[in-house]
């Protein structure tokens, strides 16, 4: 029986070049978009709006009386109440409460695949790795694990979540791609310690959240399955696949 | 002082990103055209115009009675006398001689870093690694490592030479560019045997070309400075660089 197949997309801007319909769509932006999605829901947040702006942002949070979330350049954007951050969504806050979060990478991603018409959209990020690959190897069906990157930049963060999944669902897909080849050898010579990784390769990201201070940010979006679901995009919000 | 930057761009579709004017860029098709564009020149090739289609590589050769040459699908293209083998190329064939060479995705890259201002164009290969790294740390200019991919596709090959030129000039450049330090750690686990790395990778390139016989071909492609020559575009010309 033909396998599925497996591509990595390391940019939005290369999404194109590949048919995404019938295609399960992992969104990926490690730093932090994705990461702090799997926190909150995993936290118990009742869903998460992901909006690519921060005036539509601060719209739907008095629309709907909720959580306002979004970052520019390292700090809370003006007139939204919550940063980036997973530490500021413990369970105590965020439970049964809906979070309007912008992310321009992520969201931009997201609205993408969607638009080309995905079969269904998933996030992935380190803190979710095993629900999602669990949920890829369980599916059966055609993947493309989708890169945020920075700017359409390719980044390595990204890059390490993508070659994560690929080393461990790679034997139940047709993986005729290079990218992912390149993805999974970069995260088995980083997996050991993938924060100093990202340190001695002067990784954009990492340098760009060390001069805010983020270091222990970083490290917690580097671990493996500290919030452990399956964020879903369905309806414009992503909540937990059951 | 301020160094100059070096940014690698692992697809044309993503070269838009960067600013290309005032820059080298170095246009990286291993698996074939940049290779096979070493060694013609090497083996004392006259000049090399490169054209993006079989038709207007028939119409020049036809002006200029000179070669033309160029393969679709791993086969001499019809209407064309050679393909894009470096055996094909020898002292005793190409000396003195022009030849027009039809690639598809090295010449479309070459073009839109003309259009797209670039200050000087040359190619690379492994082939001619030295010759190119010697030349970027002597002109002390910002650096584009350009790869033509596989129809926009991220591809292996063009990514280790990417990386095998980071690994050797990055200390002279400011390499803010997560791309450039993804295909130096690339380079690294593949460098003492680049082809076995190809080959049990399963890169779409090697599986591409063996699947016609050309194994030999793909060794000679990933061996260092065997055509150890600087080739320039200039006015529609590969020639090298005194």
């Amino acid at each position: 029986m033909k396998k599925p197949s497996l591509y990595t997309v390391l940019s939005p801007a290369l999404l194109h070049l590949y048919d995404v319909s019938n295609t399960v769509v992992v969104v990926i932006d490690v730093l932090r978009a994705t990461s702090t999605i799997a926190t909150a829901l995993y936290n118990g947040a009742k869903e998460i709006i992901p909006v690519d702006s921060v005036e539509r942002c601060i719209q739907l949070g008095k629309e709907l009386a909720c959580i306002t979330a979004g970052e520019r350049d390292g700090q809370i954007a003006p007139g939204l109440q919550y940063g980036n951050s997973s530490f500021e969504y413990p369970k105590e806050f965020i439970a049964g409460k809906t979070l309007v979060l912008t992310t321009t990478n992520g969201t931009k991603l997201l609205h993408m695949a969607l638009a080309k018409g995905a079969t269904e959209i998933i996030t992935g990020s380190f803190l979710n790795l095993s629900a999602v690959c669990d949920h890829l190897l369980q599916l059966n069906k055609n993947v493309i694990l989708g890169c945020a990157a920075w700017k359409d930049r390719v980044n390595m963060e990204d890059s390490l979540l993508a070659g994560a999944v690929v080393s461990r669902v790679k034997h139940h897909f047709d993986v005729n791609c290079d990218a992912s080849h390149m993805a999974e050898n970069l995260y088995h010579m980083a997996k050991n310690d993938l924060y100093e990784f990202m340190k001695s390769n002067d990784a954009s990201h990492y340098h760009r959240l060390t001069n805010f201070g983020l270091e222990r940010d970083i490290r917690h979006c580097l671990t493996p399955d500290l919030a452990n679901i399956l964020p879903e995009y369905s309806n414009g919000k992503l909540i937990i696949q059951q």
